[in-house]
């Protein structure tokens, strides 16, 4: 096969050392995370022997003094969204607990409403009563934020999933909180558009979620964050009132823009009940390369020649080590198509014009090839094998979760420095982990670093922390480029903002929320 | 010239109907709207014969209850920026009037802070004096929101204009906020970037104000909002708090975004000291066409055909209708290239590779031509002709200012129905306007609908106001979609932002700022 016309890409000699035909099995129907609900993506857990301890038990913290739910407030809720309160322990158990089984809190009431109308009517009711509340999506955060601490009222957004509009001159689309995304993408698929994010859990995250935390992903190099392609939210705030902020403008600069606040805020600002976002067109042609490199210093200048002969067509460059490598095939028994490397790289293009994206992609390849930056490489063009690529790196946090109990961290770093991290850490951790992974969105310089071991350890926990954090700090990083604070995180955010900024923070929570009722303990530390 | 390779395009027989031997006008130096500096966009406007009113007797204001400036106040300023303290009424004159000469203050002094820590002392001494500011960076906005109202202290960027640092790797410039656009486009074209924002006023406004107005303009269709290309800023508030969110990293989810709090308050909760944007690649090829159209229905199609066909390179897609060209050609003595049409569209695409985005263009036009949606074109490669390509839409705004007084709406409209309004101000005006004219980013459903007059007219005004708003209001759209609401504006944000957003945008203020110091009576309406 070496050297021959591959499914339209004229490929180089030396090229794809191992043929698509030895590695067919990447066709097979695939068992994606959390392809279709809450529930499928909870399956890929269950096997797993950690159980979560409660929260509070975990990180000593003290329940602050909110109201406790009554037989009385029950009744009111089953006025207000009558038959969709649920208090049964065991339906409740999955939204008690985070997707990664690290922490897990004790609500003893799970509602669902349809209606932003009926989201403001539960908020103002739990605000009057002083009953804290926690909002929940899909479910899929890594950071503690979408599961209670102590007690909070989860408010779901499960039955808010329907599309309100598209206009499909301008690509906004408009639709309920509770949508999940890759619902969505196959919607606007049918209309000639994609989502302007992509993300692992898409089949199982909420795009209200998504904005609430920010989410970051697969398409951000190309598409830029949700800050510029949301157009506009509908959210409600603590006390029920609705922000009515649904927008379908490009522009619009009358006076401050509020659907800022929200995005990102966790649940803590609000509740986030519907979104218009812009969808930019769906690319004709779509290409996926991995390529394998014998060194991160040859990663990032695979990087920067890639930015420069792919330019506006590159939508994807992300990294992962050979660690990454070996999880996803030992967990998930996927295969790898090539040669084993120190570092492999994953490159898509989309672009408009299926020819002039290959020639591209031929002269990159070449290039790559004839300066010894790239040892080996495969390419893909078709649906079914470029699904099968993205596999080998959207499904690492799977992977990951089936080796034992995961200290996740996600940070944004100069991306020349971005891999030393990974390397100090696992000098320092030595034998005491399992496993010290890196793989990330290269081309944000978000980096994921992820430590695995038998079982949660407060040694292990006190080898990595501060560590990583000081060294993010020390480096000027995020020590959370996209998954947010939550829970878990929220007490480090000095190592990433000023103390200025962090009093402002407090007093914006304090504006818009005096009970505190919207997702306690959350996103920022409390005031003392 | 026909059908020759014109400039290393092939273009199609029947296109470039004059051919640039006739337009080598075009060639000659051009007299860009502020070049260099503000005194030469002044200058521009020097010749006009209209004199601006006081902005309170025009408007009717009142002035709040705010400290007069006493000597002693003049001494503390020396003793803070020694020698950089103006009080001249000459030198005061053009940064108390807007470009526009539409709106005229009387500030008394204009203070010129070289550092952060400068304008962090001047604020505290202002707020505690209770003295009023107004941040002004190149007094080039469209909205009255940089000059005083009264007699509030300006606070001048000016000599705030050095580079801090750039990341060859990342693209990221750090800078204080009070260089000038297009400086700092030369300063990163030299390294291989380009500013993500471009606007006809690039010679003079600063990149501070840029931010303090979310500025929109010409490449926002290809490189986003600054909500997206903005990392970070460092701004001081009311009280002199330095909040220092001037990060350089692609993504970071620590809390909330406080620097989508500062972009587009217009100064009002805080002024902008430094900035923090990430730059793109300077594309390798440049292509600009000229086209006609004989109806704004066929400006739409042609539209949905350059997104299909130039996908991912198209970089701008503006409009403007005869009335422009008249503009120009009369005023600036600009020529036209094309003969007469309705309506023309100026496409400018920018690519990676010039042979692909040569190929992409020609079927386009070709496509264009044969189906009768355009009428004539003209095409230009050359940094030179592209320029004067340019000329024809961005100088509008310049040639618009000779033709008398203008009525100024910068409206977000659904693309379809954008034009309609156009048409029926004219009607509606019928002899009592000079004339009206519509143009603007398309692309980005942005309409600059503007209507001159011998001069201001309060008739006139009652003609167009609330026609415009209620007409924009029915039609969902935005009442300013990129200039802000300013002091011109700020009564009318309800026709775009809800009751609830409005309160919620009067407390924010009140939080930041709760003297109500900075740019007071401008962007929300106050607290009744």
């Amino acid at each position: 096969m070496l050297g021959m016309t591959f499914a339209g890409l004229r490929v180089p000699l030396r090229w794809c050392p191992r043929p698509w035909a030895v590695t067919s099995m990447f066709c097979m129907a695939e068992p994606r995370w959390g392809k279709a609900s809450v529930s499928s993506t909870w399956r890929l857990l269950s096997g797993t022997s950690i159980e979560p301890p409660l929260t509070r038990e975990r990180y000593g913290v003290s329940r602050l003094p909110f109201s406790r739910v009554t037989a009385q407030d029950l009744h009111a809720f089953q006025q207000l969204v009558p038959g969709r309160v649920v208090t049964d322990e065991e339906q409740l158990r999955s939204h008690n607990t985070d997707w990664l089984r690290t922490v897990r809190g004790h609500s003893e009431v799970l509602l669902k409403p349809e209606s932003t109308a009926e989201v403001s009517q539960l908020l103002r009711y739990c605000n009057e009563r002083n009953l804290a509340v926690t909002p929940q999506g899909g479910n899929t955060g890594m950071v503690g934020g979408s599961v209670p601490v102590f007690d909070e009222i989860l408010i779901s957004t499960a039955l808010m999933d329907q599309v309100i509009s598209f206009d499909n001159v301008s690509g906004a689309l408009v639709c309920q909180a509770g949508c999940i995304l890759e619902s969505l993408n196959q919607y606007v698929e049918g209309q000639g558009y994609i989502m302007p994010l992509d993300l692992g859990a898409k089949g199982s995250c909420h795009i209200g979620g998504n904005l609430a935390t920010n989410a970051g992903g697969l398409r951000l190099l190309r598409y830029g964050s949700l800050r510029g392609t949301v157009l506009g939210l509908e959210a409600v705030l603590a006390d029920g009132t609705i922000l009515n902020c649904l927008s379908s403008l490009r522009k619009d600069n009358t006076g401050y823009d509020l659907k800022q606040l929200l995005i990102g805020s966790e649940g803590t600002l609000g509740l986030i009940t519907a979104v218009s976002i812009l969808c930019p067109r769906r690319p004709c042609a779509v290409n996926v390369a991995l390529l394998g490199c014998k060194s991160f210093t040859r990663v990032l200048e695979v990087f920067a020649m890639c930015r420069d002969l792919l330019g506006e067509i590159l939508s994807a460059y992300e990294f992962l080590d050979t660690e990454c490598m070996r999880m996803v095939q030992t967990h998930l028994k996927l295969s790898n198509p090539l040669t084993d490397s120190a570092f492999y790289v994953l490159i898509e293009t989309s672009g408009s014009c299926a020819s002039h994206d290959e020639e591209k992609l031929n002269t990159f390849l070449e290039r790559a090839l004839d300066s010894g930056l790239v040892t080996a490489g495969t390419l893909a063009t078709d649906q079914g094998k470029i699904k099968a690529l993205w596999a080998l790196r959207e499904r690492i946090t799977e992977a990951l979760s089936h080796d034992g109990y995961v200290y996740k961290y996600d940070l944004s770093l100069p991306v020349n420095k971005l891999y030393d991290l990974v390397a100090e850490t696992r000098v320092r951790v030595g034998t005491s982990a399992r496993s010290v992974v890196g793989y990330g969105h290269l081309g944000d310089g978000n980096l994921h670093l992820n430590v695995t071991a038998d079982s949660h350890s407060d040694t292990l926990l006190a080898v990595l922390e501060p560590f990583v954090y000081d060294w993010t700090a020390r480096h000027c990083g995020s020590i959370s480029a996209e998954h947010g604070l939550g829970f878990k995180k929220r007490d480090h955010i000095h190592y990433s903002k000023s103390s200025a900024a962090v009093q402002l923070m407090q007093r914006l929570k304090h504006m818009l929320d005096p009970k505190g009722i919207m997702n306690p303990y959350k996103t920022i530390p409390s005031i003392d």
